[in-house]
């Protein structure tokens, strides 16, 4: 019996992947499949973020005169349909895994005391534990953040109706995806980052972003001192001194890796367990993946991760690879990326107009693409674009990376038009460059 | 000097790669540059589509209670703005055309007399000529097309407002496109399929297609016998002995190789030019490219048959290569295929939902992928997807294709979430079953 305690997207896939290879399965699971990836992280912010760029293109259309209108949405009806929609594909989730023959407990707590599992505190026995409870959303460590009115992704569900101005304190990619969101649905948007918005992007990435968040006031270098409120809350204070005014405020600072119930493991200080590459902990026989482990917080990354402990468990020796994954994030556009070297030769240039941007060339702006280089041998080391559809192109982009493709192979690709794939462009523009300083 | 007759994509492209290489190019176009890509075809229908998806996700949005209301469309508008956006970009074309040295005659008419050039009837020197005059659209030989309120793909942008009734003679991919269109603007829509409608696609891509297009009168295995009205249409006349009420008629049976000025040169019944795969033609030092050539009228095609006739002009022997063709279609979803081989295993499934396909959940579909593989050696041989964004997917897939990429393979590819990349996830579904079956 393997015992798979949580599942989301590192639990269920490795709890499949083991029960299709004939071991006997059992995944306990507090609430319904899927983990916060389905609940309340990436299906929601595609599903909020869906109806947002409606309601931005209605806008951008009904600016030129084409339509005649820009609906308004109702927030109790998305909250609503989201949440069923969410059902139903937990059910699909469900029924997939059960498929497989894994015998799925909801509603227990999965807890370890070093290589000892039990379930809803009642012992039981494993020839191994798969550990992969996920993370939980940080809260700072300032005054007011148990006022109501204050949310953190996980707590938003909650959230009854749009508040008139919205505080995000956060400057990361989530930070930044329901800031432009609850902006496209017309609440009044501040955000608080405390260490730059979006610096983790490419400087040239950021500014496309910028646009995107136009309209949102963006405070950066400066941090939320407290959240001021009496029955509700009311503002946020600033280390800068100022106050801003707020009906609702979003704590998107980061995760926490979920591993209270965990004992006996080796643990970071954040509380990540700490794992080799095999997804073994400290304990023999007991692995952990996904968000549990810490970083990157992906849910393709916590997938992979679960296969790796499941092939391991199974005893195929499996090494988990980080390299090649791409990075994403939503608003107006789909903006992605991935890298496999330092250095190079950076090109940018504005994307195409293509299908969902073709009306965005009246506002002067389609989007951007972004190759990097190395002008030695013309492999592309780097790949970035901000266009409709990016998310859907960068992990094959990312995978021909891998594979060593060169800028001049770029000849061999036919696409279909009209794109919105700036990459391709691009890629063949330095092709036609680099062959001229040759030639 | 090398002149180029006609500025679409095989001509342009060629003209500015001559230039590239250091040649004297001086490039023949009647009206302006982009040729019928930009003005009447790909980027039209791009436009008017991103606007009818608009309004079809805004419906199901407010059928969901989400949105309170569906915007109306003002087709002059729409009609005024597409043209404003394609001087834009036709603009944009010049400039960089003209960047590259190539020298733009426009408003004047280039034709051939053998190996003879004439612009505007006057005689000019020329050492080689690249002929891409593109094509027309082709008119059935019926009574009443003459008549006001019919109009071709070509005539389309003088239709000054929607018509209550449209019928749409053509069973193909332009007039499927079409009718999408109109439908979701509020037109009511018959489609008239003398050989069965998409009967180019693969049966469950057609089912999907046909999912898209519910609510449109479908009339297939039967033909338009005439268009009737007095000062204009008023109705059209099948051969099966019904008549269809119309406003306006929309002719989308096909294209004709548009070569009247091009005397001399070996052609076929319909007027293609003849080449070799060096786009070389029937005298010597004439080239043609694209729609002149025949099918497959895409641009993508045309642009890489005016390279090769470029690249052959400049004396490096290349040779055009049609495998790995993406095709693609864009209704409520782009659809798009490729293939690199017959036989093989077929799998399909519904795609996952994502990005632009979140609340079609709640009907039921969010689209559909299928994979073909060689059993034996486990290469991907086709690839099919109607899901969002599949018109960017396709073009890698299918260089993996021709690359050899199995269905193994793909564990090296690591998606970004979510996606609607339904690919992806059957090209692993089917590695897992084909192991199962070997272990």
């Amino acid at each position: 019996m393997i015992v798979v305690i949580g599942g989301g997207p590192a639990g269920r896939l490795g709890a499949m992947h083991l029960a299709r290879a004939g071991a006997e399965v059992r995944l306990v699971e507090q609430r319904s499949i899927g983990g916060q990836c389905l609940h309340e992280r990436c299906m929601t912010i595609c599903a909020l973020n869906d109806v947002a760029r409606l309601i931005e293109c209605a806008r951008i259309q009904k600016d030129l005169g084409i339509l005649d209108s820009v609906p308004t949405v109702s927030y109790p009806a998305i909250r609503r349909r989201v949440s069923e929609v969410q059902e139903k594909l937990s059910s699909v989730l469900d029924a997939e895994t059960r498929r497989t023959g894994v015998e799925v407990i909801y509603g227990a707590e999965g807890s370890l005391e070093g290589n000892r599992v039990f379930i809803d505190g009642e012992e039981t026995r494993a020839d191994a534990v798969l550990a992969a409870t996920g993370s939980r959303p940080a809260v700072p460590d300032i005054p007011g953040t148990d006022l109501p009115g204050v949310y953190t992704y996980r707590t938003l569900p909650a959230m009854d109706d749009l508040p008139r101005r919205m505080v995000i304190i956060g400057g990361g990619v989530v930070a930044a995806e329901f800031a432009h969101i609850f902006h496209a649905f017309g609440v009044e948007v501040d955000m608080v980052a405390r260490h730059g918005l979006l610096c983790v992007l490419d400087e040239k990435m950021r500014s496309a972003a910028l646009r995107d968040l136009a309209g949102i006031g963006i405070h950066e270098d400066t941090s939320a001192m407290s959240i001021e409120g009496g029955g509700r809350v009311r503002s946020v204070l600033l280390t800068d001194g100022s106050e801003i005014a707020a009906d609702a405020v979003l704590l998107a600072t980061g995760l926490v890796p979920h591993s209270g119930m965990l004992q006996g493991l080796d643990k970071r200080p954040n509380g990540a367990i700490v794992v080799d590459r095999r997804m073994r902990t400290s304990v023999p026989g007991v692995y952990a993946a996904g968000d549990l482990i810490g970083p990157p917080y992906l849910t393709p990354a916590a997938r992979k991760e679960g296969m790796v402990a499941a092939e391991n468990i199974l005893g195929r020796d499996t090494i988990m690879n980080y390299e090649g994954i791409p990075q994403s994030m939503s608003l107006r556009y789909d903006y992605a990326f991935t890298t496999s070297g330092d250095g190079g030769v950076t090109l940018s240039a504005p994307a195409p107009a293509g299908p969902g941007s073709f009306w965005d060339v009246a506002r002067g702006w389609a989007g951007f693409a972004q190759v990097r280089v190395d002008p030695e041998d013309g492999r592309l080391i780097g790949a970035a674009a901000a266009v409709p559809g990016a998310s859907i192109l960068l992990p094959y982009i990312g995978y021909l990376m891998q594979k060593g493709i060169t800028i001049d192979d770029f000849d061999d690709i036919v696409e279909i038009h009209p794109s919105t794939d700036g990459i391709y462009g691009l890629a063949r523009y330095a092709s036609g460059m680099l062959r001229k300083k040759d030639g």
